[in-house]
C-alpha cells in the first residue's frame, strides 16, 4: 500500500507556481490578483479564507477580500460583483459559498464574469466542463485528478465509483473522469447499495461528507482511493474513508488531513495564473 | 413484456400542444416561431429538417429555415445568428449539427442566445442542466424520460446504465436521471465490459449508435429499456438493441422505429412554447 503525499506534491506544484509568477512579474510588471467575495461569517468560509490568505502570501500573488455584512441584498451583491468584473486589475474572483439562505446561489455564481471565474461556478464554464472541453476546472476535482495522475494512475477504461453527487466535488469530478475515458458510476443518498458498486471499483472517489462511509468490507484488494471528505469527529479531522482499515487493502490512497484538500489552494492559484494569461493574451 | 407506444404518446402530447398554441394565439395574437439554421446539405440534417417542417405544420407554429451554403464563414454565420437573436418575432432557434468540419461547433452553439436555445446546446444552459436546475432540457433526452415516466417508471434509487456518452443523448440523459435520483453508470467505447454493467441494470438507456449492441445475454429478466439508437442496416432502420430477443426478457421496452425518436419533435415544440412564454413574461 502506498499513501499519496499530497502535501509534498502540493509543495512541488507551489515551487513551480512561484517560478511562473516571478516570470509573469518580469514580463508584465504585475502579478495575478485574486479577489475573494465573502458575505457574513459562515465558519467554513472563515477557515477557507484564512487558508487562501496564507497561500496567496506564500506565492506572492495579490489578494483582496471584498467582505460584506450578511444584510447585503442580492441586488447590491450583484452590483458589487459587476464592479469587480469590470476592474482590470482583478484576474480571478472566488465567492465563498454557502451564501446566506435568502440568496439565489446560482444567480450569484452566474454574476461573476466567466473570464474571472477561478473556481468554475458559472453555468457557462460548467457547461463547457460538462461537454468535455473545460475552459477552467474546479479546484478540488482538479486536485484529485492531479494527485492520482502524479502517482501514475491511468483512468482509461477503469471502473470508477464516485460516492457523493454534490456540485463541488462529486458531479464535476465525474466529468473529469469521463474526459479521462473512465467508466463512471455516480452513487448518492438514494443509491440502494453503495457497497455493491464500490466492491467492483478499480478506483473510488469519496466525496459524500460522511465519516466512516467507506469501510474495509466495501472495497476490493488493490483498490485506489481518493478521499475528498472532510469531517470533524470528536475534534479530529477525518475523511469519508475508514483509513486505518481500508488502507490495508488499497494499493494507493490519499489520507485526510494532508490529502486532496492540500491540493485545492494550489489548483486555485494555478487557475488564477491561467485566467491572468488568457486575459493578457486576449 | 410491454412495448411503449411512443407514437401514440407523442400524438397525445401534440394534441395538448395544439391546444396550448391556440390559447397563446388567442392571448397574444401570434404563435411561437421556430427558426432552423442549416448549413450545407448533410443527409441527416436534410431528413431531420423535413420532419421538423412536418411537425410545425401539424402544430401550426411558425417556421422559417435560414439555409446557408457550406462556403459561409464562421464569422458570417455568427453574425447571422446574432441577427436572429435580436429578431423579436423569433422565439426559438435550432442549429442543424453537424456543421461542416471547419466550424468550431461549440463556438457556434454558444452564439445562440441562451433564451432562444430550444435544444439546450448553449454552454450556459448545459451548465444549468449539469447543476440539476435546467432552464431548457434537450429534446431527445427529455423524450426518453417522458416516455418512461408515462409508463409509470420510477427512477429513484434505480440502477440505470447509460450506454453511449455522446453530447446529444448519453451525457444529458445521465444528468436528467441524476435529477430523478437514479444511480447512474455511464458506459462508452472505453468501457471494458458493458455487459457486466447492463446485467445489473434495472433500466438501460441505449444511445451508442451501434446496431445489435445490446443482446439478450446482456440483460436481466424484467429490465426496462429505452433505445435511442438510430441505425440503418440493409436499408432498414433499427436501434442499438436486438429488439426481437431482448424484448422477451424486458418488462418494458421502446421499439425503433416508433420509439423515443417519435418523441423528439414533440419535445422540441414543447420547449419552443416554454421559451415563448418566458420571453413574454420577461
Amino acid at each position: 500500500m502506498s499513501i499519496i503525499d499530497c502535501k509534498e506534491l502540493s509543495r512541488k506544484i507551489r515551487l513551480s507556481l512561484i517560478d511562473k509568477i516571478q516570470k509573469i512579474n518580469d514580463q508584465y510588471g504585475e502579478v495575478p490578483h485574486l479577489e475573494i467575495v465573502q458575505v457574513g461569517d459562515h465558519p467554513s468560509s472563515v477557515s477557507y479564507v484564512k487558508s487562501i490568505v496564507k497561500t496567496c502570501d506564500e506565492l506572492s500573488v495579490n489578494l483582496h477580500i471584498s467582505k460584506f455584512e450578511s444584510d447585503i441584498t442580492e441586488k447590491e451583491l450583484i452590483s458589487e460583483l459587476d464592479k469587480l468584473n469590470k476592474e482590470d486589475s482583478i484576474h480571478g474572483i472566488i465567492i465563498q459559498f454557502p451564501l446566506p439562505n435568502e440568496f439565489d446561489q446560482n444567480k450569484i455564481a452566474n454574476s461573476i464574469s466567466p473570464l474571472k471565474d477561478v473556481d468554475c461556478v458559472h453555468s457557462e464554464n460548467l457547461g463547457k466542463l460538462f461537454m468535455g472541453e473545460p475552459s477552467v476546472v474546479p479546484c478540488t476535482p482538479k486536485g484529485i485528478i492531479r494527485a492520482l495522475k502524479d502517482s501514475n494512475v491511468d483512468f482509461c477504461g477503469k471502473e470508477v465509483v464516485v460516492v457523493g453527487s454534490g456540485r463541488t466535488v462529486g458531479k464535476p469530478v465525474s466529468q473529469l473522469l469521463l474526459i479521462e475515458n473512465a467508466t463512471v458510476t455516480l452513487c448518492h443518498l438514494h443509491t440502494k447499495s453503495v457497497k455493491k458498486h464500490t466492491l467492483e471499483a478499480d478506483i473510488i472517489i469519496a466525496a459524500a461528507g460522511k465519516a466512516g462511509l467507506i469501510s474495509e468490507d466495501m472495497v476490493k484488494d488493490g483498490v485506489i482511493i481518493a478521499d475528498a471528505g472532510i469531517n470533524v469527529i470528536d475534534g479530529k479531522v477525518c475523511g469519508d474513508v475508514d483509513f486505518d482499515n481500508v488502507s490495508k487493502k488499497a494499493s494507493l490512497i490519499t489520507p485526510v488531513p494532508g490529502g486532496v484538500g492540500a491540493m485545492t489552494n494550489s489548483m486555485l492559484i494555478e487557475n488564477l495564473i491561467e485566467l491572468f494569461e488568457k486575459i493578457k493574451l486576449k
